[in-house]
């Protein structure tokens, strides 16, 4: 039941094509650029009066949050519905796992429901991979955030949102500034903006909240914001995870928002035409002053909407090369038998 | 963002037309009784095999109850599906406010996500009515109830059902029975059938259950069921709200079924073709008895389904006449370009 | 409202077909193979790219839940949705009953919002079974597990699977292995495979796990796995209920598996093309072991298949015997008005 296969290329099929979306890592530039463009054509129709299409239809797509996210599984939610799939929400901590049924069994089972696609969320940095490479490889897994791992669908609503206000990533400078440490969007984001040609990839931080190993996935590291600031086109601040921060890694939210909180002084350091952006949600006063958070150089409520794009775009791109798959796999094994 | 306006025309576009329904005060007898009217056009569709129509296929509604109501929500989800909308529920209590983020920035990502209508029900008197003036005028906000101050999709659909059964509201005699200061039901009520026309409206209550300045609303004030019963052609029976009552209002359960409890013998006060409503869910033995509520003047069920056509009503005049205004806006614009 | 009827009549309208599907009992041979001919057009489709049939569009589905059950509600939402119906889930217990309304009252609510179908899951036996006789007849039920009595779709989706592997239920030896005492499956599946024919239904299990009247159910009582499973044809294990497991009815989970576990090597006993089921979910090593759940002999995930194939048969086939009483009743109103 479970293919071998090279870890690279578990999340393409056979003909290169996307049909798990795990991880920004590992995957080719032209694929980060299909998602894009796929996008595009997606995030008109959130204007139109009908923002429908009916590419999913009859597809089934359950959304698996063992973490729980409201917002993000409202925007998988709504672009599995504006493609016309069947959409089933579980929360699988009070499902049969409680009954003692093993996670694979639960899954198992839902795979055999005829599931097209799993939008999985979890706390532990792995889970969506284990379940597409041991558990259920031909539903086509979406990674809605894992641990500190990755959030790859995040990193791509803000290359989206990038792309549309900057043309294109050739000489862009961008800062992701906050704590680097807990944050699964940042990884993204770094892997994609290398992946997709950025020119510099700055992350700023106090030193508390970089990881050690920073330097070796390719950005320039900055612990003040003036200079990291300086020139840029594009800022990603992060959301301070109060929720997340185990033990004395910070003073206090006070000299925080004074040393790395985005204010309007600190923004002139950056270029005149830079965006502003944020995964959301935002904690005024904490990691954002308001002023920037609702002021003209804020993509912030974009993002949103972009975001509904890019989840039908890869949901759309992931179950076709998974239906592609199969038939690959039909062709393969018929000229085997003749 | 936020557009200045006549308080009195937030409900309305610039063409007169329903854009949010937050309270029957102020909306003119021709938007009521359109709302009847169109409502009318969808209560046959219960009965028919197919119960579903177009009309907001690609919309979202986005149902956000910050009160729980398990049988409001199933009413507008229900009526969202037969007008063929994609519906969102949200739970905001659990939500993104919990990591906080403020109300504000939670309703604006919402908005962001390309909503078409919001239906609101809040704990708190003006809920409604503050988000589609400050927070997101552009999305259609109904109201599902806030606080004591209105439950105007209630009353729309008690007035469906008096206009049903007794065909106009001229020369018409309601009397509203029961805990009238706690009721958001009984407020909608009154203003509605003064706006419709009705002949004489009248508050039966003990005095400790109702409010001050009552005669203000234009209402005929009872203490006596006898008197207060006398020859009306509707009797509105309202809830006993035992779990708002705060403080020693009543005397008893039992003295109060006794004094304002509709039993059959006192329905006799009324006109014969009487008809007995009740927003439900009622209380057996404690407002109402139970050979009235089930007996043959009463139309309680009736009101429930008539409830899904008001809400198909309400949801796809708003809806329609947001998108109105957005064109009325764009061409006022390149007006003003020219 | 509530209709006489004769008792064994419940479940079928006046031209004997499916109106509620209550319990196999009393049901005749040729609508349980009606419901397993209807699941073979549907068994089909989930193997399609486009899963969806439009039996049911703009029909309503509610799924009361009065007892949490996440996989059972899972495939009758799935049922529902691909044959496109509007659905809605109903958590009853937070309900309206909360605020003391009555349980009919709630049920004729949701009907009067024309609800064509209810999935009742209860934890008292006779629940839906009193739903379809006293408190809303019209509406078509379906039991989805009510207390000790009956299950009956999951043992109509065991004979499904059945039927598909073995062919006919002819001549077919059929071993039911476990806790028998505490199953509503058990009871349902000895029910079905007696009216449909199969030669032979045995009941495995130690004398504390067995009801006192078993052999009135038509079944032959075994002890020992040895004897029970000798040239079978087919295996049922059930799950060892511990939730439900109140007093010392057992030794030890050890000893349970050591006598009634399904290994590899009691498998022997059986025939060579025995084929293993288990209606989920299962418990790995303390009623049935990994490498025979997982074998070659294992069905149980086709089961799962099949069983929104046979959700989906059920509910077409009893809301559109609903659909055919009420022009029943109209045409003989007709008639005994002329």
């Amino acid at each position: 039941m479970i293919p071998e296969h090279d870890p690279q290329r578990l999340q393409l099929n056979d003909a290169g094509k996307l049909r798990h979306f795990l991880t920004i890592e590992d995957l080719p530039c032209e694929i980060l650029t299909e998602i894009l463009d796929t996008a595009e054509s997606f995030v008109s129709m959130g204007e139109q009066s009908v923002k429908k299409v009916p590419l999913l239809r009859g597809k089934t797509v359950m959304n698996l949050f063992f973490e729980n996210s409201t917002r993000t599984r409202a925007t998988f939610e709504l672009a599995a519905k504006r493609l016309s799939a069947d959409v089933l929400n579980l929360d699988i901590k009070t499902s049969s796992t409680a009954k003692g049924e093993t996670l694979m069994d639960t899954l198992q089972n839902l795979e055999a429901m005829h599931a097209d696609a799993f939008v999985v969320r979890h706390s532990e940095s792995g889970a969506a991979h284990f379940i597409a490479s041991q558990i259920t490889p031909d539903v086509a897994i979406i990674n809605a955030g894992d641990g500190r791992h990755a959030h790859p669908t995040q990193a791509m609503l803000d290359m989206f949102t990038i792309r549309r206000h900057k043309g294109a990533f050739e000489g862009l400078k961008v800062a992701i500034v906050g704590d680097i440490l807990h944050s699964r969007v940042a990884r993204s984001q770094i892997q994609a903006l290398n992946t997709l040609g950025a020119a510099a990839v700055r992350v700023v931080a106090p030193k508390t909240l970089l990881p050690r190993d920073i330097e070796a996935l390719g950005v320039e590291v900055y612990t003040r914001m003036e200079e990291g600031l300086k020139d840029v086109d594009v800022v990603i601040m992060l959301r301070l995870q109060r929720e997340r921060m185990h033990g004395a890694l910070l003073p206090s939210e006070g000299e925080y928002y004074r040393l790395y909180g985005l204010t309007q002084e600190k923004l002139t350091y950056a270029r005149p035409d830079v965006i502003v952006m944020h995964p959301g949600p935002i904690n005024r006063g904490v990691e954002i002053e308001s002023a920037v958070a609702d002021g003209p150089r804020s993509v912030i409520l974009q993002q949103v909407s972009y975001g509904i794009a890019t989840r039908m775009a890869v949901l759309s791109m992931a179950t076709g090369g998974q239906a592609q798959q199969r038939e690959l796999s039909q062709s393969m094994q018929q000229e085997n038998n003749q």
